[in-house]
């Protein structure tokens, strides 16, 4: 797992680099005093194509307090919720890109391993969790299709049953509940998988994290730059209202409408995440590593409501009824 | 409770909308289906002084779910946690001011009447809980002691042991812990107070928000526009960079500081903030009304990091250790 996502990563960075143009920057940290292990976090800020984006890798082990071990995973028969504290190893790689452009959508993935330990060292529990999703601001059906296509088929190359079965609990599991709506249009999310060989689970989640770059860089390329009018034809709802998109990538109010849609993205991570509560439970996070998620610009409006039949309103209607892309 | 927060909404709306010219949106609901009562909401946004500005009140009862019982009240022994739901009556007036100009501090308070039901409908508990707290981008001293002054003179007209109380109350509170420093310069916070007659702990939160406005209100005038140049001698650290201030209010790069300020006031809100908890675990809580608290815009930045001695190290270096104001 840690080679692979150390691997993963210089992919990843390397890739979206000559997407944007701009260098990422690399910290290498080390976790101080409470345990050991530390991280590699590459982010770019303010680029061309990228108004924020991370990558970041973090291989940590040491003792885990209660509150982190809750968090961490909530329905875990074998783990000993009265425990003191707990022998842990966790690596992982969590990724999340706000593009500048609000065509192009915010898209975010983590892929990470876990074990506990008993007092003597030996494995008590291991497991994998990860997932991939993306958030438009505003909706291309051809994106939504090709994203969730991509992952369904690394899905099936594992077994039939996961990308049904991960699509809806990633419905599920990003669901703003006092929004009554979706983070975004999904993807896959799992969680506590131990059901098989780790080997082939290992397996499974690096094919998961390799189906990133050949699905989300086609909509990238194609959302950054003013679209080809064939683009148009896809697009729902409203389409009329893209005409002139060639020659006006977009107008001040579709990047405020994206503010908005920010601000519902913090909103998420802020009260509901768990990997964001487990990060910052941990004694010595690396706050600014587990917060790099945040948009660099957010904004909260009070009382917006979208016209109806509105291109906006169309994205809620999907976020509310979250549809089955392929 | 309830004509006092009525007639203190009024008064605090008309204030405000002196100071900034531009008039209140003015909303009242009512609480659908799960339960009686609703409240006011008053919203001014991207007003000639603020950016945002929210006076709410709310008289809302009916029966409360476990996590909004948990969340209302951490701590009272009275109130059985593993009740499957629990009558109440609460009142309460919440206010956020979040001006535009990053020399003006924004300033939260919120007081609240709570009350618990026996199945007779007979009082089971009941108690009170507010507080006052002022959140600069730059730090004024002779601000910070104006407000906490005026506070502690509330305070001492019930109890001399109030203020000392209350102000350390407010310090823990409105700890960041994940950033290890206090959202703001602090105010008074109490919460559960029970321990006299209902009627003087009545007059003792009319006391607290009629202390407001005499203390804010000289503040916002004085920051609001570009300040007089007596006003520099009392800034904080580094006073010399004001020299200019008379001509140019602000530059771009302080704009920019109290954007990330507000996003640290985002992750408060969301993340610690037991009065935000208990509003989104209320069925068919007005998500708008509660989340009128969060800025307009806000930022985030990765790895940003102020200068030593710059004005925004000194107000970091403040929140990391509150002061004795007076």
């Amino acid at each position: 797992m840690e080679t692979m996502i150390r691997k993963r990563q210089r992919e990843i960075v390397e890739a979206l680099e000559k997407v944007d143009g701009k260098k990422f920057l690399i910290d290498t940290w080390e976790r101080p005093d409470a345990g050991g292990g530390g991280g590699i976090s590459c982010v770019l800020q303010d680029g061309n194509v990228f108004e924020k984006a991370g990558v970041n890798i973090s291989i940590v082990y040491g003792k885990l307090p209660p509150a982190a071990v809750r968090s961490m995973r909530a329905h875990h028969k074998s783990l000993d919720p009265t425990a003191e504290s707990l022998d842990f190893f966790a690596a992982g790689l969590s990724m999340v890109l706000h593009p500048k452009n609000p065509m192009a959508p915010t898209v975010h993935l983590n892929y990470r391993y876990f074990e506990t330990m008993n007092d003597d060292g030996t494995a008590k529990a291991w497991w994998f969790g990860g997932g991939t999703d993306l958030t438009p601001s505003y909706l291309f059906e051809e994106d939504a299709i090709l994203f969730h296509k991509s992952l369904k088929e690394a899905c099936d190359r594992h077994d039939l049953m996961f990308y049904p079965k991960f699509k809806n609990w990633c419905d599920e599991y990003f669901y703003v509940k006092h929004r009554h709506e979706s983070r975004g249009i999904g993807g896959i999310f799992f969680d506590d998988l131990e059901d098989r060989d780790p080997e082939k689970l290992l397996e499974f989640s690096t094919d998961c994290l390799d189906s990133f770059l050949p699905s989300y860089l086609p909509i990238i390329e194609k959302r950054k730059v003013p679209a080809s009018p064939a683009a148009h034809h896809h697009a729902l709802c409203d389409v009329h209202q893209l005409t002139s998109f060639k020659d006006m990538p977009f107008t001040p109010e579709q990047k405020q409408w994206q503010q908005l849609r920010r601000g519902r993205y913090v909103e998420f991570n802020l009260i509901y995440d768990r990997g964001t509560a487990f990060g910052l439970n941990t004694p010595n996070a690396r706050v600014e590593s587990i917060l790099m998620s945040l948009p660099l610009t957010a904004s909260w409006q009070y009382m917006h409501s979208p016209a109806p039949g509105s291109r906006e309103q169309c994205v809620l209607d999907v976020l509310k009824n979250p549809r089955e892309w392929v």
